[in-house]
């Protein structure tokens, strides 16, 4: 059963609010800023932008992925250490918090200017989700196709790809806000930025929660989230 | 000869200062932020974070992309499309203000944690300087191996690779700002960030002189860089 407090964040998500997410004691103690990405605007990019400060990041579920047919950057890199040897030392095995790097290709919409803009960077999003909404329900091949049609990459927005079981082997920021947007029965995507204080440090989670509080964000950790995932498998 | 501006400009990147690069009227129309790689501290991230905006991204010239064996991300990509076939559809064929993406790898220290933090761009960048000054006179075959000793790819820092002829074929923030490190006298990578207005839209070149008036930031624009480029190579 997902907890209230879960509950709620699911309607902030459908209502297009942004909710905070911290992920773990132990992990990497971080929070982020979640917002389904069907409902990225500019004015809330600005807010990504401004008040969390890390990394305007775009996730994909497995079955975008593959309607997509989105690589995963390591293999990108790892597939062309022949041609550029250097990236076969650069793999990331030694991960702190994690086995695995979430990061995929960057994309712009090619309606997009430089790419960068509040705008722009709505822009690239929000066509993302609408893509990825008829993705899943066309054709093999019409997808893919579109997809090149409409974006450029490498570009100014981060696709992250979750892993294909959600959150039985990795429990980052990508599976957690994309569990929540599949809960909520929206398209699963979700537009991720990480918190960052002004000590040269994430921001910390005592300072996460006041900044929820003031701003009337919901604030949720990442175990609340597991087990009502959880329990949303089951039933 | 270079302006006074450009003389200004340059004294104060030596002392580790941030100017800003417009770059021109119908290119991007874009103010970079710009600071030596060589002095980025966490204090100057956390001002290209909040004041400027866009992405956080460290350029590397021909000499340095060849001692460490740095791709640009449109050949990793294109060189993947057998696996990929969607890499080869989603080419930035068509970018509005210029012919070439300068999208190199995104990178992190393999001492940082998240690698996102401002203490931890700020160690992949300085790290990243630290390696480029002493790969440029080392043997070849060391600094690639050391490269993927010190560094993961992927990572929270893009790399932005220069043309190879600066500013001869491709005048964007990648190549004006890394001509200023070089005239400069330090090693040839900067820092850059795009400002974002609070509008939507990149901030405006008025806007972007005030705010370097305000905060003592030199100001330039793309053409007074070229001619002191120009100056530079024949001198």
């Amino acid at each position: 059963m997902a907890s209230t407090a879960v509950l709620d964040a699911i309607q902030e998500l459908k209502k297009g609010h942004i909710v905070l997410v911290y992920d773990a004691d132990g992990r990497e103690e971080e929070t982020d800023m979640v917002i389904a990405s069907d409902f990225v605007t500019p004015a809330a990019i600005k807010i990504l932008r401004k008040d969390a400060g890390g990394l305007i990041c775009t996730t994909a579920d497995t079955r975008i992925q593959k309607a997509l047919g989105l690589p995963f950057l390591t293999e990108l890199f790892l597939g062309m250490a022949e041609h550029y040897p250097v990236m076969r030392h650069l793999m990331p095995n030694d991960i702190p918090y994690d086995v695995k790097s979430a990061f995929g290709i960057t994309i712009n919409h090619r309606r997009t200017f430089t790419g960068i803009t509040d705008d722009d960077r709505a822009l690239t999003i929000h066509e993302f989700a609408q893509l990825a909404k008829r993705a899943l329900t066309s054709e093999d091949g019409w997808a893919k196709n579109e997809f090149g049609k409409s974006f450029r990459a490498p570009g100014h927005v981060h696709l992250l790809n979750t892993t294909e079981r959600i959150l039985e082997t990795r429990f980052g920021h990508t599976e957690l806000a994309t569990a929540l947007v599949i809960m909520a029965g929206l398209v699963p995507s979700a537009t991720v930025c990480e918190m960052m204080g002004d000590h040269g440090k994430e921001l910390s989670k005592k300072d996460a929660i006041a900044y929820a509080r003031e701003h009337g964000f919901a604030f949720l950790e990442g175990a609340e989230i597991i087990d009502a995932w959880r329990a949303h498998q089951m039933g």
